[in-house]
């Protein structure tokens, strides 16, 4: 089965479980939150990492893959909320708070949360010492790079400093949940976490470059959010940093580093395949970027 | 060591680890969120209920008490938000989105769940087959009894619809995280978890009733928070269903059975005894209510 069949298949089944017999509205908006998905690169990234360690356990790397894509839309529907980005589209259609409420957004957000740490639980708790292990390990790694001090929400709160630490900043807002990728990919399939750290770190940093870019460069439309949100928000980004050019630069070094991170494993020539085909995701923009840099 | 000396000393160290190197305001929201603590039931009913089953693991019931007051402390700060009760004062001082700012509130709420799934999960991470199977049954209760389809958020969630099921709703939105508190209590201490569940519930009913008396019958001076919330936002309140003096007849008919609920254990007195206590908690304000009933 393809990753993204597998993405589907998993996310469908957790869904149904968390919607049935609950209230209707927060059941449609916990669906609404989710599907359909935005590019799922954080749980493709994941699976990848799985796969290429062997894949033991593909209901725990399922499992780990819908838990984090859970966390990343439960990240997106808090931000968009009015006290924070107060965005009115998401994904080319209404925010969850425009579309239902904001106290259904923040439940949604809530729930989210909850039920991504109850799927690692759920895949385990019948299975082998090995397996209970490992998701109890992917619980701590995604707890880590979701909460407080060096998680997503970490991230966000960093933005409520009026001095920032600008390299704890960028890794936890964006690295995080990359890092939780790489991590809980290698531990679904039964690796050492740690050496997985580096590839996480250096995806999510050409991501935020990427995304800043693309934040200042294109608009509403092209997007499916609103455009230059950095700006407005007086945000720190690297086109703000290192100009057009030099940001684009900087996504191409970031982007060889995380290959040549990569851990000695069976599939390490596929992963290193996976990370130079989102690169090219990455290059559409790249001619555009360079003209508009001139 | 007491009930709440353990509690402090597993909060506190709790606390220090999750704010260390996290940015600074967003640290000390978590800490003003969770010290000092109000009254603290829930997780001295999971600490008695720990002990009546013989806690022979009580680091793993320390965490599972810490877990749940986190999960309680983040349904406080979300709840005060303007978008829900749009309240100023909570446990006397000023609520967290008042004392800090919105979006502070909102990603209090969420680290703190975070930081809920994450000490059961650090609590068992080196410990044997037997305890990563608890820690992994109390990831399960806590995220069953917080989240969709039947938890806190569940219970939430009820008061967006324009037909509430009055019993899913109260269940979820008060009895949940007591039945959570006598079920984890239970796992930590190596039972399972189903026989325990009505005395949850059942304490869980008569906090429900006596939080109606008090919601209609006190100010804020004496709640620490406002007061008469129920009937201005038109929320199901045992009082306006079946009048004062129903109501107190019904917080000592729930409380009867509690205790009658109790499983066979060998503390089954002493926790019939701290069930017994938590009523004349409760009832100091009987003699008032007969009287404002008359």
């Amino acid at each position: 089965m393809s990753f993204s069949a597998r993405l589907d298949a998993a996310t469908a089944a957790v869904l149904a479980r968390a919607m049935e017999g609950g209230p209707s509205q927060l059941a449609r908006a916990l669906h609404y939150a989710v599907t359909p998905g935005g590019a799922r690169i954080r749980p493709t990234i994941l699976l990848s990492v799985a796969s290429a360690c062997g894949d033991d356990r593909p209901h725990l790397s399922d499992a780990a893959a819908v838990a984090l894509e859970l966390i990343h839309c439960a990240s997106l529907v808090h931000d968009d909320l009015p006290c924070f980005d107060d965005a009115d589209t998401r994904r080319g259609k209404a925010t969850v708070h425009k579309a239902f409420s904001q106290p259904l957004a923040v439940l949604t957000g809530d729930s989210l949360i909850v039920l991504a740490f109850d799927i690692l639980a759920a895949a385990a708790q019948d299975g082998s010492h090995s397996d209970v292990q490992r998701a109890l390990s992917m619980v701590r790694v995604l707890a880590a790079r979701t909460g407080m001090p060096m998680g997503i929400c970490a991230g966000q709160g960093w933005e409520s400093e009026s001095s920032i630490n600008l390299s704890a900043y960028h890794r936890a807002k964006t690295g995080a949940l990359f890092i939780a990728a790489t991590q809980m990919g290698a531990i679904a399939a039964g690796q050492e976490p740690d050496q997985w750290e580096e590839l996480g770190a250096r995806i999510g940093e050409a991501f935020q470059v990427a995304d800043d870019l693309r934040d200042a460069l294109y608009d509403a439309d092209a997007l499916g959010k609103p455009a230059g949100q950095d700006a407005i928000h007086a945000r720190p980004n690297a086109v703000a940093e290192l100009g057009v050019q030099g940001a684009v630069s900087r996504l191409q070094d970031i982007l060889g580093g995380a290959i040549s991170s990569i851990p000695r494993c069976q599939g390490e020539a596929t992963l290193a395949q996976m990370v130079r085909r989102y690169a090219e995701k990455m290059t559409p923009a790249l001619p555009q970027l360079n003209a508009a840099a001139r």
